[in-house]
């Protein structure tokens, strides 16, 4: 088993997977001021050195365990020699704010910076994931600094966001059935509004569509929408299609006859997105 | 999506998944004399016509569910182009008998025919397995007769048994973490005392090394342990590996370094696995 430096990060379990190593670990976040779990997949060339890694952000409800045990990533992962970081989706505990409904507060942290009590606390994902996680998981484990972002739903919304305003942090960004326009959807307004008050200037920060149409992002994108999703009408993929035509944007967006927006849909396609981003961070 | 007929099973879901489609399945089990609950994925190409199928029998605790989201089965299945057959592990209900103990009763069927009260009216696993569902599944489904059968743990003990049982009925067999010697364990001695009575001949019938001292196996075997598996002492895979090599038994039964009981294993190697029964199934 791998030796990895244990000061800032509690090993919950280490189980051999695909010739790699699963990880569970928890750590104490300062950003969001709290404990966090997240899961990381290492292969077997991370016992050489330093492979780059790319991270899986979930979805509305969801923890760092849903895709780690359902999206059968770790398979693909291992024949690309890349790790996979999968954090959660918000801060936890009885200290954090939440609320009753499934899509706002706890496991539904739309990887923003809150700015709005009584959110403000802790609901700082954007920069737990693009700055102090990155740096923790480097520390301790042989990850290097290419990486790429994908994710599902919620969690390809945090992708796309990301990586469009990180382009010096992301060499690759794909997504599964993303929210790609939260700040015309409501999956988006709620949050948004909840998290970062009512001036809409502060949402289109965390609006991918927005975001591209502003910023612009000068390499491809891998897009995966099913047709059969129950959620399509929230996610909105024709705003995303009109503006990769427009823009002549290199990318693919794939609408997938009959899928559906469940683990099956991700897992049907985790392999095309490994192998997607796995290309451009072994690329020079 | 797939026509099917469905006179005698109600498709609780249908649900798109690697080209082809996922399938819970309800139905009246007369041999168990109750609904049961099954999964099964059928590849792209049943769209053409009947293919052969892989059935998965599950371990201790689980239902149909368990490894049709966690094993990633199906992505392997979609590329050999067979089906996969997700039974549960015992019936189910109010009315059938159950035990406090999670290894006795519901979730712990074993694969046997109980004769014993108060089992014996409900638990007929053996029968179900290897008569009454496959004839439900061919004559509903694009599923052909050539069929392989694989499980893990407890289920890996069921894939063995039916497998030496009924050479006629299965071309291939395989098995991850089985319990292969359960006349010997206690994974084993006591459910086979409760279902079957204190007459030891009879548990032969359901013990793997019994059967195949007994009958032999005239293909081969494919058996994947883990070597840090937790419940390793009482699967007994030293039993197994005796009896292949005093038997001169064609077969691999591979020790894999570091890896415990847990799915993480199972979808490790459940690519070989598939494949290894495709190819023995798709032989002439």
């Amino acid at each position: 088993m791998l030796k990895v430096k244990t000061e800032a990060l509690e090993f919950v379990s280490q189980t051999r997977c695909c010739g790699g190593t699963q990880f569970v670990c928890r750590h104490r976040s300062e950003v969001c001021d709290t404990d966090m779990t997240f899961a990381v997949f290492l292969p077997a060339e991370a016992e050489n050195g330093p492979v780059p890694a790319l991270w899986y952000l979930s979805g509305l409800t969801c923890t760092h365990e849903n895709a780690m045990v359902k999206a059968g990533l770790q398979a693909h992962a291992a024949q690309a020699g890349i790790a996979l970081v999968f954090p959660d989706t918000s801060p936890r505990g009885e200290a954090v704010a939440d609320d009753e409904a499934y899509d706002l507060g706890q496991g539904a942290g739309f990887y923003v910076n809150a700015t709005r009590p009584p959110w403000r606390d802790h609901y700082q994902m954007y920069d737990y994931i693009t700055r102090e996680l990155p740096a923790l998981v480097r520390s301790a484990l042989p990850i290097g600094a290419a990486q790429g972002v994908t994710g599902h739903s919620m969690g390809g919304h945090g992708a796309l966001i990301l990586a469009f305003r990180n382009p010096d942090l992301y060499r690759s960004v794909s997504a599964f059935a993303p929210i790609v326009n939260p700040t015309r959807s409501d999956w988006g307004r709620k949050q948004l509004s909840a998290y970062l008050g009512d001036d809409e200037a502060q949402w289109a920060l965390y609006d991918a569509c927005a975001l591209l149409a502003e910023r612009g992002w000068d390499r491809d994108i891998l897009i995966d929408q099913g047709t059969d999703d129950q959620f399509i009408d929230l996610l909105r993929p024709e705003a995303m299609a009109k503006l990769l035509a427009e823009r002549r944007q290199p990318g693919v967006l794939r609408m997938q006859k009959g899928y559906d927006h469940s683990y099956f849909f991700v897992a049907s396609f985790a392999g095309e997105h490994v192998k997607w981003h796995a290309e451009r961070l072994m690329a020079a």
